[in-house]
């Protein structure tokens, strides 16, 4: 029964990528947590985590190209395959994003502590939610969620540009606070980032779906 | 002789992740060039040519889909499609990158003209010919070529956290320079991205290469 076996690693597969997605989603919350915080401890397990993300990116995609090689799947299962080595590779990059903001969290412990005037909670949480429901996308093979997840890039985007010009006023009123300013900046930028891998995610969701889209209309013509 | 067919399509696969990688690299360039010159025309080329690249990676996406599933390819042709499917994303996201740096440049034209303490001229470079290099480490199967990209990673780092250091004085000195300075911040990083997705993609290629390691190793081993 090679079928059912490939079936198996089929959902082995899914399983991976929602334990990856959770290690990603925990940096993010982590490394928003630690410049809240300015918790020294948590930078450290941003950095210990991300360590684990490339281990576990590594292990999915040979997975994937084993599943690829051996099993040679047809349309719908080659589409899922390869939609999940893309989604790999931007949970990594959620990674390295996190951790770029867990050292300059760190960085931070050392200057004077300041109102800075961005909501990196309600940034950091909007972020993740957004890779929250690209996972659930592609849990529910739901199309519709994915693309509420592209049209939610636009409001990140938005608190991004307002971050960007509240700090460029910050700076001009009080140049002493620029080094707590530009790392804030650059913060904000990754948390950016951040969405936009999250919107890179649920954009491969669709390239899934829309396999199972075609196969299904082929099925309706055939009968 | 379906198998010749393959390979036609294998080499014409390269032929168009190399046209893929030349519109990058392009776009890498002009956005460099259209900030040093402040050229508003040279900035409506890089969005145009970013459209270019969507559309050129949907297309190479869509090959690489369908050989695969249409040949199921074995070992060492299957990495190397999965290397240009990741490859694909990534000089995708230079294009983005690109985009980035002619929009900001475009903002900066309407600002009085300073001089600012970053060769972006040489950054641009720099990452243009990681870029280059990665795409010669694909050409010639080099993996030798491919680690050499690796490394000059961090040389654009250290060219980007020195650009941070310098713009962070500058603007303590001169607050009224902070708009520009700020663009420039993020020019920077731009470009240090753009150097990124070029070690990505020379990883992609060690990833090819290894498997073409591995066979031969596996040919040796059973002689």
């Amino acid at each position: 029964m090679p079928r059912i076996h490939f079936q198996q690693q089929l959902a082995e597969l899914k399983d991976k990528i929602l334990a990856m997605a959770a290690l990603a989603q925990q940096a993010v919350q982590s490394a928003v947590e630690a410049y809240l915080q300015r918790d020294e401890a948590l930078c450290a397990y941003v950095k210990e985590n991300e360590t684990a993300i490339n281990t576990a990116q590594r292990e999915l995609d040979e997975m994937a190209y084993e599943l690829l090689a051996k099993e040679q799947p047809m349309a719908i299962d080659l589409r899922f395959i390869l939609a999940v080595i893309k989604m790999n590779a931007d949970l990594e990059r959620i990674g390295d994003q996190s951790m770029s903001v867990a050292i300059r969290a760190r960085d931070m412990i050392g200057m004077p502590e300041v109102e800075l005037p961005v909501d990196f909670e309600a940034m950091g949480e909007y972020a993740s939610r957004m890779i929250r429901t690209a996972l659930q996308a592609l849990l529910d093979g739901d199309a519709q969620v994915a693309e509420s997840v592209r049209e939610m890039d636009d409001e990140i985007d938005r608190m991004n540009r307002l971050a960007q010009a509240e700090l460029l006023a910050l700076i001009q009123q009080k140049p002493e606070l620029t080094p707590q300013a530009l790392h804030a900046l650059l913060i904000s930028r990754n948390l950016e980032r951040i969405a936009d891998h999250a919107t890179n995610i649920a954009t491969d969701v669709i390239f899934w779906i829309r396999g199972a889209d075609v196969r299904h209309a082929l099925s309706l013509a055939s009968d």
